[in-house]
């Protein structure tokens, strides 16, 4: 998916939000905020959202002396996650079609997203997505494909979001493994914050060796891309890797996620707040 | 009230969202765009957002070289406004006290803003308003000030927002002095404007002859100066000339308006979504 101008003051206040979690003064916010306007203009629209937000995010931790603004953020939201849990494991044990509510509680726990702007109670969403109809319906094709494939490789997201990742892989009863960033970038998960969720005990981690919150495969490792080609099965979480795959043509490739910009929204013809589970055409 | 980093994000978006009403190519928006990023940080934070916008909007005027490029939608939201006049005449006479219902619709029409982000229905936005309790209540100051003022002067704010002040200004029987801006900017209220609501009907109209979407006295006109200096009661409304009058010592005068920005709702203790009546200290 390309660009649009709209990504041009959600870049900025993503800026604003980076800089007001360093607790620097005024004038050096401001600072990075000019310099973040200085290189908007200067990317091609043609590029998706997630590699003009990887330079903006490398100027700002560059600015702020600062190789991870966002790890207790990520903590935080890893701690919140972990605390629910239990509950959330029984609901899933509780359920009569298990797949099913941990896929919605996967779509759900993608809330935990700092790329955008929202305030959230996250049990109230995890209320909304176990009843929400889905705006985009891959469910009957990914259980045919989950029924023939031997392995799942799956893209994740956010810290945080992690956790809920974690109860869908412990549904999915097959080997998994979960991908992450290779250095930190935005909240997006890196190995640590998968390792604080647990999803060590449950997946194989792998890093796509990229700071870029998406998967531009060319860009990514050797290693990530063989995977990748082989792969039986992909689960991509979240905005970022939707923008950034959006235009593969590969049927093994199944994107989930909650539409939270609309950009998004237009680009995949639904509403924000929209559940979706897309299969790649 | 001073401007915040926050501003710059939301420039950015009312930059775009002008460009867009002008049907031009994306090269050229992206170039207005770039401009507007060049220029912010040039600004003082220290003045108030309502100065830093007036350069924004002139430098949209002069780039699509157009004196007005809210003029359609100021005539739509006047038409829409003017459709509703009936029913809103009505509620006010059938109201056991038709002044506070008068207020409240006057501070319901404020949500016509094209300054801030937001879709609405405006018969909603009625209904919330006539039983939503005020975060900061003037309206006994404002009846002991009105028992004895011998006229008003009221700031106006945006176009078919101007429907919503006749019907408070019908309610208040004094003579009203209705005050526009010189020129156009954004889609606040011109002579044009006032005169399409029935204004002309109801009360003197006065520019403050200015281009800014607020009240900056030093700017404004000599007699608008003169007017505001010997005016006995003053109401003054919306966002703008809050933004712009905040600092004013003036008992006189009240500010009428809905919160719709986390800044200006930081800036008065309130949520976004507020009613406000505030007598100035």
């Amino acid at each position: 998916m390309r660009t649009y101008l709209d990504c041009y003051p959600c870049f900025l206040r993503q800026t604003l939000d980076a800089v007001r979690h360093a607790q620097i003064d005024e004038e050096l916010q401001q600072q990075v905020l000019r310099q973040a306007m200085e290189i908007l203009p200067t990317f091609d629209l043609q590029a998706s959202p997630p590699e003009m937000g990887a330079y903006i995010h490398r100027l700002i931790r560059l600015e702020l002396d600062n190789p991870d603004p966002y790890r207790e953020a990520k903590a935080r939201s890893t701690a919140e996650a972990l605390a629910l849990y239990p509950r959330l494991k029984k609901r899933i044990a509780s359920s009569a079609d298990r797949l099913d509510t941990a896929v919605r509680l996967a779509i759900a726990g993608n809330i935990i997203d700092r790329g955008v702007s929202q305030t959230y109670d996250l049990w109230d969403v995890v209320e909304r997505m176990l009843t929400q109809e889905f705006a985009i319906d891959a469910r009957v094709a990914f259980r045919a494909a989950l029924a023939t494939a031997q392995s799942v490789l799956y893209l994740g997201d956010n810290a945080g979001e992690t956790v809920f990742d974690r109860l869908l892989i412990e549904t999915l009863e097959l080997p998994v493994t979960y991908v992450v960033k290779g250095s930190p970038v935005l909240n997006d998960a890196t190995l640590e914050d998968a390792r604080a969720a647990g999803l060590e005990q449950v997946a194989t981690l792998l890093t796509n060796g990229t700071d870029i919150p998406g998967t531009i495969l060319a860009k990514t490792s050797a290693e990530f891309q063989e995977r990748y080609a082989e792969a039986e099965l992909i689960i991509a979480k979240g905005q970022g890797n939707y923008e950034t795959l959006s235009e593969s043509h590969n049927p093994k490739l199944f994107y989930l996620l909650q539409v939270k910009c609309p950009v998004i929204a237009r680009d995949l013809g639904v509403q924000v707040g929209a559940m979706v589970f897309k299969q790649a055409e």
